[in-house]
């Protein structure tokens, strides 16, 4: 989902009133980022407080490439990872994963083995083929739950709300606390919604799907008010990127007057939209320029739940509770990775790009085109240029699609370079790269034989174990 | 202003609080359009309830030509126009104009001998030179008013927000009715604010230009309140042409995530931020897909006032108080002209284009731009193209960019054009096009000695009267 997805955030239909009025009782962050343009290092980092580039969702297979968990990755989020569930378990919290997991799904990687103690959704995300014996995707229990492709019509995100409802409910009646990371997969292509939703947007499947999001989400900020605890429930709303424009205009959303989409480091593809709730805590209709990050739910998360972050590793994620509940900002810059190349990086209103892609010319020959209709020369470059000693700057608040690059003589960019430069060097010459999770693939370490399959009698054998370098062309 | 200049429209700075409760207090208009991409004709088009075509105010001078009032022109709102003011006379209203009135500056022409009781304003828009004793434009007791143009700082809103605020006050102190015509001339470049605005802004010197008029906006608001009569006073806040990308990033505005600018006939240059106040009446927080246009504004206006619209004349505004107090939708659609050539119609969620044009490779190549870093093949194009026959069609909805031609072989395709073709027919079938009056220009015509010359000693004295067709490029 991207940024300009949001009526709050000026999507032309306007169709999110729940998220709207979320927004009007609660917090807006308009300058909100993930971690990476793609979503398993974006979920990684959410749940590690950490970038991919520490936590090891990354490759480096080829420079400054995303990389992420499909059916036959190898890796997955390592045992030394301390994610955000483990840690709450320390204060006595109930931990849920609803939804896409996506930090490997080898037995090793799952949520139950890494601090959540309920899991209800898929490990990967919903893509299909579901009933494919040449390249198993989710497990076969998912067979029950089906996409139908021609008219895009799904329950899934009905039945992770009812789940997310259900367990907020067992939680109010036992008084335990809780942490649930609704982690849900619309509007991911293929675009789905549910039947009561479908063709009721003027934006087409995609509106359908933003509109039943929308929905669940009012319904499950209701479920609070009528348990009587969305007092002492603190939520967030975000997204792990920018809109896929790839699968525009039919499956594919909005990142408002931003620059490209998913996959790239411009505005589109990593502004996210965000909004805090907590009544009676959070003032209502907030607006905040903090620079914030997904990473910043995980030490927000801990500080709101008093537990200690781990002090023997780099967490970039910071505590934006001041932010919230007294209305501080918190001078902090933003990076921007793709792959383990530093790509950019915001200050201010001041973003610097030491390398520019969309993507590859032959990608792009083939109709893969990360930024439709916009085309910046010099900035949404198809070959990756190198601007390391002479950064491309931009001025955010002047110039939000990165249009026009300030000129290098003028005194303003000596100022703003030469600061961000001193960001940058103390940035890499502190950071310990994790290993890399994301370089090898294959194919025996699909979903061949996934728990349940006996029963159905529908286990696959698994080919011989073939690793190789995985693809990752973007 | 743009459409995306306002904080309730996604601009990602949020800086326009005063709109924005404007809009929580009233009603939105999502889908509200001027009647042509420049400032004169949509003026003229707003007063007279009537296309631009009809009220004379195009070119005939080159094909699909933008055509406005500038210093020389020789031409003006005709006689023959009825406008607003004229009308509301009728109804015991005291009419006045604050700001830019761009209808003709040559004395028959002015808003005095149109209806209006009270001027204060420029004939034309303020650009500069002002002093200029080889192009003078407007009158010579503007000398008093200066724009720094160094520093961008100018009292001239603050000027027009102190006569607004006084008219308003005088007139309730007379229980006299009144329709003010606020029509302020920021922030059109040369950009300029109020010292107390300048460098307020994170979007510099336009932000602190919008967060003027949002001041100033807030403040005519509260004083309708603080005088009783917010109640019986409606207030109707729009622009009168897309954001000027032309003067970006320095002096230009947003068209959010619409198509190109200012002098084209894609969304970015024709969609218009639009609020309806009027509390008591209008429902607060109402959000309307209501087709509209400032035209509307004539109908709407003499429908509150009691007053039947002209029988004798093709009025193209309808009556948007149903939709405003009763939340109806009225079918109608929108015409999108660029001189007298109809560019482009929009019904529904279908837009129909039977021309395209940005601007010609000559202007482009002189740096022109309408359309910065936007370029979607084929549609915005540097030759005029035409597509009578198989007019290019867009899904607003699911393409509110205009990126996405829709298949020319789809049923959708057939279907929409089919049914906006019939109403192309019947509008070209019944149009009785004025006499272009932006035809003619002539140094002669002037402000040379404008009234007020000869008590300073400033009067100049005009040239031989030397009458040749306008240029028009764009």
């Amino acid at each position: 989902m991207g940024w300009g997805d949001l009526g709050v955030f000026g999507e032309p239909s306007k169709e999110t009133p729940n998220l709207d009025q979320m927004a009007a009782e609660g917090m807006l962050f308009l300058d909100f980022y993930t971690a990476s343009p793609l979503c398993s290092p974006s979920r990684a980092a959410l749940l590690t407080g950490r970038l991919p580039v520490r936590n090891g969702f990354y490759t480096t297979n080829g420079h400054a490439r995303n990389a992420y968990t499909p059916q036959d990755i190898v890796g997955g989020i390592p045992d030394s990872e301390l994610l955000l569930p483990e840690l709450l378990k320390k204060a006595g919290y109930t931990n849920k994963i609803i939804g896409k997991w996506h930090l490997g799904h080898r037995p090793q990687f799952h949520p139950l083995r890494h601090g959540f103690d309920e899991w209800f959704g898929s490990p990967n995300c919903h893509f299909g083929p579901y009933d494919s014996r040449e390249r198993p995707n989710i497990p076969v229990y998912y067979e029950d739950f089906k996409i139908n492709l021609k008219t895009g019509e799904a329950n899934l995100t009905q039945l992770y709300l009812q789940e997310a409802l259900d367990f907020i409910s067992k939680q109010q009646a036992s008084q335990q606390p809780f942490f649930l990371y609704w982690a849900i997969d619309a509007t991911h292509a293929p675009v789905y919604a549910s039947k009561q939703f479908l063709g009721t947007s003027q934006r087409g499947l995609y509106g359908d799907a933003v509109r039943e999001i929308d929905d669940s989400i009012g319904k499950i900020l209701k479920h609070l008010q009528q348990l009587g605890i969305s007092e002492n429930t603190f939520v967030f709303f975000t997204s792990d990127n920018g809109a896929a424009l790839i699968s525009a205009p039919k499956q594919g959303g909005s990142n408002g007057p931003f620059l490209c989409g998913k996959q790239t480091t411009f505005e589109g593809g990593m502004r996210e939209p965000a909004i805090a709730w907590w009544p009676g805590h959070i003032p209502a209709g907030g607006v905040s320029h903090q620079l914030g990050s997904v990473m910043d739910l995980f030490s927000t998360s801990l500080s709101l739940a008093g537990v200690q972050p781990p002090s023997d590793r780099q967490i970039d994620g910071i505590d934006l509770l001041p932010v919230m509940l007294q209305g501080r900002l918190i001078d902090r810059p933003i990076f921007y990775y793709r792959g383990n190349e530093l790509m950019a990086v915001r200050a201010g209103l001041y973003k610097a790009h030491y390398w520019t892609w969309s993507n590859s010319w032959e990608e792009h020959s083939k109709g893969i085109d990360f930024c439709p209709g916009q085309s910046v020369a010099g900035v949404t470059t198809h070959t990756q240029e190198e601007h390391t000693y002479l950064p491309l700057l931009f001025h955010l608040g002047r110039d939000p699609g990165e249009k026009y690059p300030l000129s290098f003589a003028s005194e303003e960019y000596q100022r703003a370079v030469e600061h961000i430069s001193g960001l940058v060097q103390q940035h890499k010459a502190s950071l310990v790269p994790g290993q890399p999770q994301l370089n090898v693939c294959d194919q025996a370490v699909m979903n061949w034989s996934p728990p349940g399959c006996e029963k159905l009698g529908k286990c696959l054998k698994a080919p011989e174990s073939d690793p190789k370098k995985c693809s990752w062309p973007h």
